[in-house]
Order: structure tokens, then C-alpha cells, then sequence
């Protein structure tokens, strides 16, 4: 594989929004990775070069055919300093994991995992300040050959892009009410559940509006074949307290594998919890709700890190969890990887990355 | 709505390809069709310009959540010279309802429709010579909003562009090898099936890879819940000759609803035979082929009209159809629809739409 990287820095440095006005994905710093594939020469000509549009033939297969993966995750600035990011190399192998079901060729992992780097690096200050801000990247893959028919690509463009954001909630942690969805489905095992692919976001939209319609937050997904099964919680997977055990649903090929989730696992049995990793159903959880076990609910993902789940409306039945206010399980997750993740508590799993 | 067109011609024509090697999708025409959409002001700026790249934000939503949508038609030169269209009401229609699925705002379909006339007039030039050749219209809307974070985007680009085809089969109509992909799922009810989206086709390259690699020209696609059911072969709806009635899929919303599907069922109808749409299982068909009762299969679409189905492959059983030839009901129906289509053929169906 390759391995040199084209360094072409800005010559007008953009200004910087407020730190306490970032909102998600608004703004994009100075500069970005690119590096090219063809079926000739592999991936070739990585380069950093300062932020700006890219030209694409109106025929560039992702347009049409949706040959697209993404990956997401966060940077900080850490007390002393250095920059952090959090289990960077989970989220470059699942990108490969992406890549092979949605027929893209692998990437070199150490490479672009240097790349980023270098590019955090470069457009360091673009790191807001700000307790729960951070700088989000955001890699992806692109299918450019300039052909139509349905087919893989022979040519790709890998993109990494960094935006500063804020809080996922700007009020703080705090529950949300979800939405049991039953007619529209995000994903079912055979299809690309559990790839981080574009299609299974677009696929999402719809059920998400109609959700935001009605008054809740997010959409809770159930299992593609029969929804009883809970799958995710909008793009975050999902994790009950019942009667003092954690559940999550089990990774059965149509869940996202969440660098969150394998996380928070880690730390609550770390801390004595037991997590069972099983098919859930919708109608076990609400029995459970109704003989006042369900304890706490919670997603998981990058952007929010832990989000109290404070509501579940399925059908005509709707039930409290933890009194609408923040478990203290959720708080204490929340906590220990925002700490961990900010240099700010020790790293016991070396689950930190330092910029050097 | 808007009703102005913007028309900016090229200075410099491209020379065009021979028409013995046209392949399909390989070449794009002088010209495109452009028209914008934002929140403010609706759809706007229609134009057609040279056909050229575009630039995109990399951030621009497309790129990420998939939100876009596509279609597929035809234009042929007539024996009188004129220039037809093959139903591009049906798919101006179905754009339409694929933009409901996914979010994306409805565009006014008799003004699409007459700018892909004007795009298709100034362009006919492109409408290649030879029996089998057409120029393919491929109307297709991407998200173009510069932002992350999943939620339907506050900019569009609708655009047309299009390509001289040859014959889908350059050999001509002839029967292909079929495998039934049992892992795999192209869709599922609750999901996009029904929606002519990117991510339906970047679902499917995997499978039809690994059938390319056994030795078949396509995947049939079973339904997603059971593995049971038949859907689509390809990127084609499915008919089948049993016992002389004639059998398809239901549209239960996992399946798209195919132009030529449509065409072939009144075709059908017209000639006396019985056409059943209603769920259709693999082992119901592999019996009736047991039993020497499956006489005919094959797909239908707008890329090849009528593909016919020489043999199946399920698991460990194979079946062969029609001994391998194309069958008598295929070579009819590609012979009417196809002559139809050029004008060769009476119009009973007011299907041909005359660019004036
Ligand atoms: C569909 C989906 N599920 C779950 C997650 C959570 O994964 P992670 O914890 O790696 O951010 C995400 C976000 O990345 C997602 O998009
Ligand atoms: C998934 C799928 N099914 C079926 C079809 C056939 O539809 P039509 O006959 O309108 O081309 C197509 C092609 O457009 C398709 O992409």
C-alpha cells in the first residue's frame, strides 16, 4: 500500500464560530483528506488540501447506485493539552466491515488512522472549547466512476472532514421521548443493517419526521421481520436496566455495532453489572415497565454519547421510565466516558488515542 | 410552480461513439437538465446547460444519508423520424412517489416532463442508429444541503442527463442463468423496495457479485422477512408461465413497480391470458417445474424490456426453462413492447409520448 501524504495547506484561514453556538455538522475547518482508488493503481494520491467542493460527473455512481460508506467520531482537547480521540482504530476496522457488504475495496487502516491525525493536527484550533464540545470527523467513501448500471465502482474517493460541534443537546443530558416505530423499518438482516452505508440512513428520514410530527424525539426501530424485536433507538443503539440487569439487543446482523455500546458494556461489567446481549421484545419490555422493573433506558452513540431514554409510546400504551429524569446509571455512563474520552478520568482500557 | 427554462448550449459538441459499441451507460450527450430546490424558494433555476461535472459541498447531504432518488427511461427515433418516449408519465409519477418515501419534495411532473423534451430535442443527435440502440433518460435527485446529521435536507438538485445505449444483451434476447440468493436481501415491507433509491441498488452489488462468481448472469431476490417469497430478478420485475396462466409478484411494498411490469400484464390481459399478481413462494415454483408445468420466466424492465429466464439455482436444486431457448410468450411480448416503443407498432394504449 501507499504511504506518502501530500501536504498543500490553505493560504486564507477561515473564521471561527462562537464556541457556544456550534450546534452538529454546520461548520467545517480549513482543510480535508482525500485519497483516490482505481482499480489500476489501488488507493494512491492522499493528500491534504484545504477544505472546499469537490467536482463530480453527474454519472459518479454514488449519485445513482449508493455505493457509500461513513464513519463517525470525535476529538478533544485534554487537560494537558494534547489532543484525544476515542478508539479511533474501532471505527477505522468497522469502516473496512462496511466496505466489504457494500462491495468497496479495504482501506489501510494505519494509514488513514495517521492521516486523520495529521489532518487534526493541522486544523487543530478548530478543537472548540467548551465542556462538552468537541471536533467530529467524519471519513468516508465515495464511489466516483462516471458510468451507469448497477455494479461495483472501479473508482472511489476516501474524504475525511472535520466539524466543530456542540452538545447534542444544547440543554444538557436530559431523557427524550421515543417513538415505537411500526411500519417503516431501517434495516433487516440479510440487507445492510450493519453497515455504516447511506441507504440506511435516507431510509430512516421518513419515520424520524413523522416521530418529530407527533411530539417525540427519536424513533425506536424494531426487527425487520416481525417488529416485536428492538433494534436501535434512532442512530444509537439501545440499552435497558431491568430489575438490575442490563439488556442490549444482540448484534444479529442488522444492528449497527456501536464503538459506544462495546464501551458501555465494558465499563458496567467492569463495575459488576450483568450485561446480556439477547433479543428483546417490545412487549417483554413493557410488562416489565408494568410491574415496575424497567429501572432506566438509555441510547448510545458518538454524537450524544449516552441519551436518557425518559418516554416509550408504542401503539396506544406510553410509559414513564425513571420518573422522566436521568437515571443514575445513564449519568454515571455518561460521566465515565466523557471523562475518559476528555483525558479528564483515568483510561483503564487504553481506549484513548493521543495526537502526537 | 416555475415554468421557465433556461437554455445555454454548448460551444463545442462531443463526437459520439460508434453505434456498434455503445454498451450501456458508458457515454453522456452535449446537454443536462438542472433545476434547484431550496426551502425559501421551491423548485427553481431550471436550465439546461452543457452536460459537465458538478460541484458538490463534501459535507452536501447525498454523500452521507443517501437522500436521493432516480429513474430510468427511453427515447427512440421512429421509422417517420419523430422521436418517442415509452410512458414517461408512469416514471415522472413513480419519481414522485419515491420522493415521498424518502423525504425529498415532489417536483411538478409535467414540467420535468417537458424539459426532458426540450433536453432530449436539443440532443437527438445522441439518439443512436441501429435496431436495438435507444438514448437513456436518467432523471435523478440528490441532496445537496452542506450538513451533517441524518434529517431530510433543505436543498436539492434535480437533474436529467442522458446516455446513448446499446442492446442490454449485445448477443440479442437469449435466456440467462439465474441463482436464488437465500442470505441476501434487496428489501423488505417497511422499507425503501417500493422506492427507486440509491440504497436499494448499493444493497444488492454484494449478492450479484458472488452470483457473477458462480457463474450466473443474476440474483433472484426472495422476501426479507422469510426467505420465501419471490420479489425481483435483478433490477427487474419477474413473471412466470405456469400451466399457461400467468403468474408475478405482488406489489406489497417491498417490490418497485415496473413501467414494463405494468405494460406486459395489459399486454397480457389483451391477449387472453389469465395474469395473477399475488405472492408467489420458491418451492411453489420449483414444484411446478418438477411437475413440467413452469413453461416460461422472465424478467421485465426498461434496460433489457423482456430478459428471459433459461435456468434457476436454489440451494442444492436446479431447474432448467423452456429448455433453455427463449420462450414463445417472451419473444412475443419483447417483440410487441419493443415495436411499440420504435413505432413500428399500432399504439392501442396511447403508451407512445411524441417529443413535438
Ligand atoms: C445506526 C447507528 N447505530 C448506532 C450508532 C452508534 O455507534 P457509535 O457508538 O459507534 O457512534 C450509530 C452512530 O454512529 C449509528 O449510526
Ligand atoms: C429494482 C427494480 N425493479 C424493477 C425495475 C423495472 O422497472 P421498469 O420496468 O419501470 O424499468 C427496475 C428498473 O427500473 C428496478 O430498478
Amino acid at each position: 500500500m501507499m504511504s506518502e501524504l501530500h501536504i498543500n495547506l490553505s493560504e486564507s484561514l477561515k473564521s471561527k464560530p462562537a464556541s457556544d453556538a456550534l450546534g452538529f455538522g454546520k461548520y467545517f475547518s480549513d482543510h480535508m483528506f482525500i485519497m483516490d482508488y482505481s482499480s489500476e493503481d489501488g488507493w494512491h494520491d492522499a493528500r491534504i488540501i484545504p477544505y472546499g467542493p469537490i467536482s463530480l460527473d453527474p454519472s459518479a455512481m454514488v449519485l445513482h447506485y449508493g455505493q457509500e460508506v461513513f464513519e463517525g467520531m470525535k476529538a478533544y482537547r485534554t487537560p494537558l493539552g494534547e489532543i484525544a480521540m476515542f478508539r479511533p482504530d474501532m471505527n477505522l476496522k468497522r469502516l473496512n466491515n462496511s466496505c466489504e457488504r457494500i462491495s468497496i475495496p479495504q482501506v489501510d487502516t494505519e494509514f488513514v488512522l495517521e492521516a486523520i491525525a495529521q489532518l487534526v493536527r493541522i486544523d487543530q484550533e478548530w478543537i472548540p472549547d467548551g465542556e462538552e464540545n468537541a471536533l467530529y470527523i467524519r471519513p468516508f467513501i465515495i464511489a466516483t466512476e462516471a458510468a451507469l448500471g448497477v455494479r461495483a465502482s472501479k473508482q472511489y474517493m476516501l474524504m475525511v472532514i472535520l466539524s466543530p460541534v456542540g452538545a447534542y443537546y444544547p440543554e444538557g443530558i436530559h431523557p427524550v421521548s421515543i417513538y415505537v416505530e411500526e411500519q417503516y423499518v431501517r434495516a433487516v438482516r440479510g440487507g445492510t443493517g450493519e453497515a455504516k452505508t447511506s441507504g440506511n440512513y435516507a431510509s430512516g428520514i421518513k419515520a424520524q419526521e413523522i416521530a418529530k410530527t407527533k411530539g417525540f424525539s427519536q424513533v425506536l426501530w424494531l426487527d425487520g421481520k416481525q417488529h416485536k424485536y428492538i433494534e436501535e433507538v434512532g442512530s444509537m443503539n439501545v440499552f435497558f436496566k431491568v430489575n438490575g440487569e442490563i439488556l442490549t439487543p444482540a448484534l444479529t446482523g442488522s444492528i449497527l455495532q456501536g464503538v459506544t455500546r462495546d464501551s458501555v458494556i465494558t465499563l458496567l461489567r467492569e463495575w459488576g453489572y450483568t450485561v446480556v446481549e439477547r433479543v428483546i421484545s417490545i412487549e417483554e419490555l413493557f410488562e416489565a415497565s408494568r410491574q415496575g422493573l424497567l429501572e432506566e433506558a438509555f441510547g448510545t452513540g458518538t454524537a450524544a454519547v449516552i441519551s436518557p431514554i425518559g418516554s416509550l409510546s408504542w401503539g396506544d400504551k406510553n410509559t414513564e421510565i425513571s420518573g422522566g429524569v436521568t437515571g443514575e446509571l445513564s449519568q454515571r455512563l455518561y460521566d465515565s466516558i466523557t471523562g475518559i474520552q476528555r483525558g479528564k478520568l483515568a483510561d483503564p482500557f487504553n481506549w484513548v488515542y493521543t495526537v502526537k
